[in-house]
C-alpha cells in the first residue's frame, strides 16, 4: 500500500474553510487507498504575530522561550485539521513534536532533526489512521520544545517521509510547482515536470522560495521523492527526483534571482599574504556569512580591491565589524551597496556542455548590463548586477537559454 | 524562605504591556526574597477564539483534539512571561503541562489533576529560578494534552501550591478581592479581608465568578491559603482561609446571585412512589445536572407539581428529554422558565445563629418578591425568584444583613 506524506503550508491552512479544504484533499488520498501522514504549518500570519510578540517583550531572546511561543501555531492547525478530518469520517489524530517524538539537537530556533521514532505512527498508519503532525517543531535533548527555523515544516515533512520510508512527499503550497523562473517576472516561465535534487537545491539557495534549502538537502540525502504542487488547484506539480529519473535533461533548467544579497567593496587593501583571512576572520566570528568573493589587482600593484557579498540583513553589522578593523586592514575606503541582485543560471546539463557561462555573459553584455561579481559551481553560474536590471536580465536569460513557453 | 505561587488571569496578560507589568509584579516578589512559581492563563480572548475555531471546523468534538488546540493559548503566555522576566534580569523558564508533568485523568476538556511531579521545579526554585507554568493544561494517561475546563488555571495554581507546599497562592485578577456582593449591583458592597473556604465555595458555586469552584474545593482539601487580589491595583486582597483563622465571624458574609439557572415545572405528575426517579433518571443519563428541587401536593391529593432548576444552557435539552418521556411520566403540562435568578445568603455564622432564613424571607416579602423555590445548606440559604427582581432583592438583603459599607 502506498504511503504518502503530505505537507500543507501557511496559506493552505489560513482559516477554517481552507483547513476543511485540506481535509478533503487528505481524504481523497486516503480513499485512494494510501497510508497518509500530514504535516501542517501554522496559519499564515500566525507565526509572524508570535515572533513579533517575542520581539516586543524582550530586547534579547532566550531561544528556548522563543521556541515555546512560536511552536504554538502549528499545534493549533494540527488539532484543527484532525477535527476536520474526523468530521469527514476519516480516522485521524494530531501529533506534536514531543509526542512522536521528533528529536532534534539543542540549537533552539534553528534545530536539526536527529531522529524520528516512528514505530507507533507506523502501526497506526497501517490501521488506517491519518497522522496529523505539527510541522516546524521538535523535542530538544533537554526535553524542551525546539523549532527548525523559518520554513522548517518542509524539513519536518521530508524527514518524516524518510523515517516512514514514504513513497512520496507532497508539498502543497500556493504555487503549483517549480518554474523555469519566477512567473511574476517572466510571463513565459514554464512549469517543470521534473527537476533534480541538485538543481532544486540551487534554486532554493539562489532565491526561489518554493522549498526550504535544508529540506531539499535532506530529500537528496535520503532519496525522498518530493512533489511540489498547488493546494488550491488540481493540477500535477513538479517532481524533485534523482538525476537518473530524468530522461531528457535540459542544459539549463531555470533562471533564479535573489535580492537578499548586498555587496561590500574594500578599496586599496594592501596586497599581502593573510589579508583575506584578516578580513573574513572577524566576519565569521560575528556569524556573518560571506557568499561571493572577488579580488582585483589594482593599478599600483601593491594594493588590491576586494569585493564580496553578505546577506542584506547582515550588511549593517558587517560594515560595523570592518570599520572596527580599519587600522589593522589598512584599506582606503569601505563601500557598501545594498542595491544589487544575484542572478543564477542553473542546470545539471552544464556538467557536460561548454559555453553556458559564455552565453550568460554575452546576453547580459548585449543588454548593456555590467557584471559586478561572478561565481560558479558545477551546475550553476551566478552573477551580481545592479538591482534595477533584475527583470531585464532574468527575461533576457530566460529567452537566451530557450526556456520560454511557446 | 517563603514560597509563593502567583496566578495571573486572562485580562492580566492581555497584551505585551500587561505581561511586562506582570513581570514587574513577579520581580517584586522575587526581590522580597520569595521563591516564586507563576501560573498564567491565555491572553484574554485567545481561548474564546480557539474554542470558536473548533466549533466552526467540526460538528462533533474529539475532546482530545479540542484540548490540543485550546491549550496553545497558555503556552504562548508562559513563553512570553518567561522572556519578559529574563528581560528584567530575573532567572525564569516556562513549563508546559507535559514538561513538569502535571498528570491528569483522561477526561479531556474537563480533566482532574491526579499528580504533579515537583522535584525538578523545587530544585530550581531553591536556586532562585522562577517557574512560569502554563495553566489550564495537563498530561493525560495516554500522553496526550488535557485541559481542566474553563477557568482551570485557578485549579492549576492551587494544585501547584499544594504540591509545592507553598505558603500562599495569590490569584491576581481584574477585581481586587471578594466582595459582600457584586459591586456592579450593590454600590455599598464591601471587600472582605478574609473569608472561609466553605463560604468561598458557596460564593463560587452560587454565581460569583471570582474563583473557579474546583480550585476552592482543592484549596480547602489541601489547606492552601489563597489570596484574591487585583493585578492592576496595589491593594491587599481577600484571603481565603480556614475558619479558625477568622476571629470575628459575621453571621452572613455576603449575598450571591446567579442568572445561569432555569426553572422547569411539571404540572400534575401522578403522586406515586418512584416518580422522582422516573423524572431525574433520564436527565442524569443525558448529563443534565439538577440543582434545586421542590415538590408540592396539589389539591386533588393524587397528583403533585414538581419544580426544579437546571443550568440555562441545559434547558432546551432537558425539555426535549422530558417531552420524550411524556407518556411514561403522565404529567399534564411541562412549563420551562428561563427568567429566574437564584439568590443566596452565605455565611458560616448561620450554623450557630437562628433566624437567618426567616430574615431573608421577610425581607423579600416586604418588597413583594415572590419566592418560587427554596434550598438550604449548612451555611447558605438560596431562593429562586423572577429575574426582574435581581437588583432589588440583592440590595435589600445586603442592607438587611447589615453588610452595607458606611
Amino acid at each position: 500500500m502506498a504511503r504518502i506524506v503530505q505537507k500543507f503550508g501557511g496559506t493552505s491552512v489560513a482559516g477554517i474553510d481552507r483547513i476543511k479544504n485540506v481535509a478533503l484533499r487528505v481524504k481523497r488520498e486516503v480513499d485512494a487507498g494510501s497510508e497518509v501522514a500530514v504535516v501542517v504549518s501554522a496559519m499564515a500570519g500566525a507565526t509572524n504575530q508570535l515572533v513579533e510578540w517575542t520581539n516586543q517583550i524582550a530586547r534579547l531572546h532566550d531561544a528556548r522561550e522563543y521556541d515555546v511561543v512560536v511552536a504554538s501555531g502549528e499545534q493549533v492547525t494540527a488539532g484543527l485539521l484532525a477535527l476536520a478530518l474526523q468530521d469527514l469520517g476519516v480516522d485521524a489524530r494530531s501529533w506534536l513534536g514531543w509526542q512522536i517524538p521528533i528529536r532534534t539537537d539543542g540549537m533552539h530556533g534553528r534545530a536539526r532533526i536527529t531522529e524520528i521514532l516512528v514505530a507507533e505512527l507506523q502501526a497506526r498508519l497501517r490501521r488506517g489512521q491519518v497522522a496529523v503532525v505539527a510541522g516546524f517543531q521538535g523535542l530538544g535533548p533537554d526535553s524542551r520544545v525546539t523549532t527548525l527555523g523559518r520554513g522548517g515544516s518542509d524539513t519536518s515533512a521530508v524527514a518524516l517521509a524518510a523515517a516512514l520510508e514514504a513513497e512520496r512527499c507532497d508539498i502543497f503550497t500556493d504555487v503549483d510547482g517549480v518554474y523555469t523562473s519566477d512567473p511574476r517576472i517572466v510571463a513565459k516561465a514554464r512549469k517543470l515536470d521534473r527537476i533534480t535534487y541538485e538543481e532544486m537545491l540551487e534554486f532554493a539557495s539562489q532565491g526561489a522560495k518554493v522549498l526550504q534549502t535544508r529540506s531539499v538537502e535532506m530529500a537528496m540525502n535520503h532519496r525522498v521523492r518530493v512533489q511540489v504542487l498547488s493546494s488550491f488547484e488540481d493540477t500535477p506539480g513538479t517532481l524533485v527526483v534523482d538525476e537518473d529519473e530524468i530522461l531528457e535533461k535540459q542544459v539549463v533548467s531555470g533562471i533564479a534571482y535573489s535580492r537578499d544579497d548586498a555587496k561590500v567593496t574594500l578599496v586599496k587593501v594592501p596586497d599581502r599574504p593573510g589579508v583575506a583571512a584578516a578580513i573574513f576572520g572577524p566576519l565569521a566570528e560575528h556569524a556573518i556569512n560571506v557568499d561571493m568573493i572577488v579580488q582585483n589587482i589594482s593599478d599600483d600593484g601593491r594594493t588590491t580591491d576586494l569585493t564580496f557579498t553578505v546577506s542584506k540583513a547582515d550588511l549593517a553589522r558587517a560594515v560595523k565589524v570592518l570599520e572596527a578593523q580599519r587600522k589593522a586592514l589598512a584599506y582606503a575606503e569601505l563601500k557598501p551597496d545594498p542595491n544589487v541582485v544575484k542572478i543564477s543560471v542553473i542546470g545539471v546539463g552544464m556538467r557536460s556542455h561548454a559555453g553556458v557561462a559564455q552565453k550568460m555573459f554575452s546576453t547580459l553584455a548585449n543588454k548593456n548590463i555590467n557584471i559586478q561579481v561572478i561565481s560558479t559551481s558545477e551546475i550553476k553560474v551566478s552573477v551580481l548586477v545592479a538591482e534595477e536590471y533584475t527583470e531585464l536580465a532574468v527575461r533576457a536569460l530566460h529567452t537566451a537559454y530557450g526556456l520560454d513557453a511557446e
